[in-house]
């Protein structure tokens, strides 16, 4: 089986067939990664660039040891030590370092759909790692992963995203997978972090009260407040988001059942999750980190395939 | 055959041997990177620092690829994760990685002239990626390789270096190459961005007017105007400068013939170079990228094998 | 035979046999480096991360080179390139890092004491690349092995540890080892870069004059002025530093003896030590960033053994 796309750029182009086979594909990664010796020689003589324009830790280094376990070669390009200032344009940045005979462009960029304006101008696959606030859909199949592991399936499944919607490329590329795999999804948080008309556009309901969608879910997917994004306040204080919004352990003590915490990391401890519900009995978080690798090498594995 | 120098320190200290060389192992490296499977043992157990004290995209990725394509060790050095602050001598820095057992140094300086000084005090072959505004010699090489490439040979070709000579270490190091292969060289831009006294210096003519330039020539380098550098404005304004120095395809059309249009990137398009030209049928700008790779493939591999 | 403990955080909780050991073994690692093939097998299939908060060249440098001489597979993190600005805990960046399967940490931090809290809530090995103002044990091991290849054993050996012993890791590292292993220690330098009670708590003697510190010792530690540190002056100049503790080679003619110098660099040249003594016959400061490298393959190999 093939993916039906040479890209990775969102999950918005993904059938479900695709989406099935690279998580059908990365469970039998996280079986090797279980193994003492991690690496396959699959990807042996891909050379693939890391083309980081925004800050990572995570995502960057998820990537780039799924390369490694796959036996790729690599090649990191971070903008804080480029010649990105220099006034190139981001195609021929790209065009060039393909033209060294890249076969593969994993790229996190600011600028939503950067990735998919590449695409179309360039031959290499291109693996979205975040453009934006568009999409980020490795961390949507990663959490979807970690889903199912916990949950057994995605259809009927019901999901509730909660926090900074408005900002968030976690927030779409879960709303456009969860809905491609049949799960019901709501968003909840507070209205100036909920962008309007996404009931309309995306076919979720809109839950302003967290108690509610708390009771209402069996995955809790809570996504990070972007401080560094908020120039302007869209809310009171980080104490007072804590308190109308913030998930604690007395929250999931109410509950008559168990449900699942996920988070895309970094944590705000004591913003949108408190520690002991991070650190708690349904906490997933760290296991999303896990799957991370796993999702990752089967994208690069499965587009580097398609063509054989 | 040997190289005649341990270094490659600029293409001043190199005989027409040490060129064609050069050019004729790069040729064989070139067929290399065609295969699927791009990778030579020839470095193993080759240990290669990047010192890179000033930002590079394209020459420290195309450096890195070439060592790797060599299956060398490399260990990257960039000013901005260093403690180059802390007040140490350059000398100091050199010749503690060297301690560590590293068998070559690819660096790229701000200052003119600082890898020729660590050449006489430490023992490890020196490769220049840049200084200052002296020389970059694997830029110049590859400029060779690509027009060899187009016009067969460079006894006789007509070379027009276009731009900022004066900033310019491709210009300076291209003029050494070319003069020592036979070839004519002029310069041409505007007279606030060529040295006086060139023509005597180096014994290339200097032309004010781009589109003679361009009717006598067989290859036009054009080179970049340094945005970064321009502290002291030296032209009106890029505006003004496109207007007057600038390639435009409609000058090209003029001409009676085919000429090659070079450039070392990256590119201000609009400024130096319009898009039409940079994209259009007679560049061979990604050619050149591709070539340094193999080019800097054949200088690392003939330093390192210059001993046995 | 196993090292006594799972971490490597600071010469403080090692016992003699420990420090034996990981000697003896670098000694070994040395000749390996000496070979045209510098490369072992051991720790293939073991992942590691350099996880560098606080900028560094000559460190961080010579644990990679100690990583890619073993074998394992290396990841690098400096903060100047990661998320650690988004708001974070230490312990979560970690947490992370080590779910995508990592085995050992190499960590530099700013903060005392951060890889102690670490390591009480990790599960894989740390290494103390330097915390704070508190440890640096592969310096002190470095240190330690380059006294032994000149003056045979540290029993009975007089160590004189010159200059800012107040901000330095290494003073520290370097007594609580050289006190261990039966060396006589004195710290020596101006008295406001000197701790009060020094005496009492580590059982050294202070010298406020550097010329009887020479006379007294078989071998010079000369520290590093941390001129980046100097927020608060401590001494009146630079230039009265050197008059009244730098090393000059003045002093060492007066001696009738030959001592040993030392220093962790980087240097300031004219400072604490002048070029004449940095550079002498005496100096063995390139050969202790040479022995750094085989140090730390000893210090990675022995803990990633200790399991099996």
């Amino acid at each position: 089986m093939k993916l039906s796309t040479p890209h990775l750029l969102g999950i918005k182009d993904l059938v479900q067939e695709d989406i099935q086979l690279i998580l059908s594909t990365a469970k039998q990664f996280k079986e090797v990664l279980q193994r003492p010796v991690k690496k396959v020689p699959s990807l042996r003589d891909v050379t693939i660039v890391n083309l980081f324009f925004e800050n990572s830790t995570r995502t960057r280094m998820s990537f780039e040891l799924a390369e490694k376990r796959l036996s790729a070669d690599t090649l990191n390009f971070t903008a804080s030590a480029s010649s990105v200032s220099k006034g190139e344009t981001l195609l021929d940045t790209v065009n060039n370092i393909l033209s060294m005979k890249v076969d593969m462009v994993v790229m996190r960029h600011s600028a939503s759909g950067a990735p998919h304006f590449l695409a179309k101008h360039i031959p290499a696959a291109i693996i979205n790692a975040g453009d934006g606030i568009n999409e980020h859909p490795t961390q949507a199949l990663l959490d979807a992963f970690s889903m199912i592991e916990k949950k057994e399936k995605l259809d009927g499944l019901k999901v509730a995203i909660i926090g900074d919607i408005m900002h968030s490329r976690v927030a779409l590329s879960n709303i456009y997978l969860l809905k491609k795999m049949g799960a019901e999804v709501i968003v909840a948080g507070p209205p100036t972090l909920i962008p309007k008309y996404i009931t309309e556009a995306m076919c979720v309901k809109v839950e302003y009260n967290v108690m509610n969608a708390l009771a209402w879910c069996d995955v809790a997917n809570v996504l990070r407040i972007q401080l560094e994004r908020q120039n302007q306040p869209l809310f009171s204080s980080l104490r007072e988001y804590n308190l109308a919004y913030g998930i604690k352990r007395s929250m999931l003590e109410k509950l008559d059942k168990e449900i699942v915490i996920m988070h895309p990391g970094p944590i705000n401890r004591g913003v949108e999750l408190d520690s002991d519900v991070a650190d708690g009995p349904f906490s997933v978080i760290l296991n999303q980190v896990e799957n991370g690798v796993a999702v990752r090498m089967a994208v690069l594995y499965l587009l580097a395939n398609r063509e054989n």
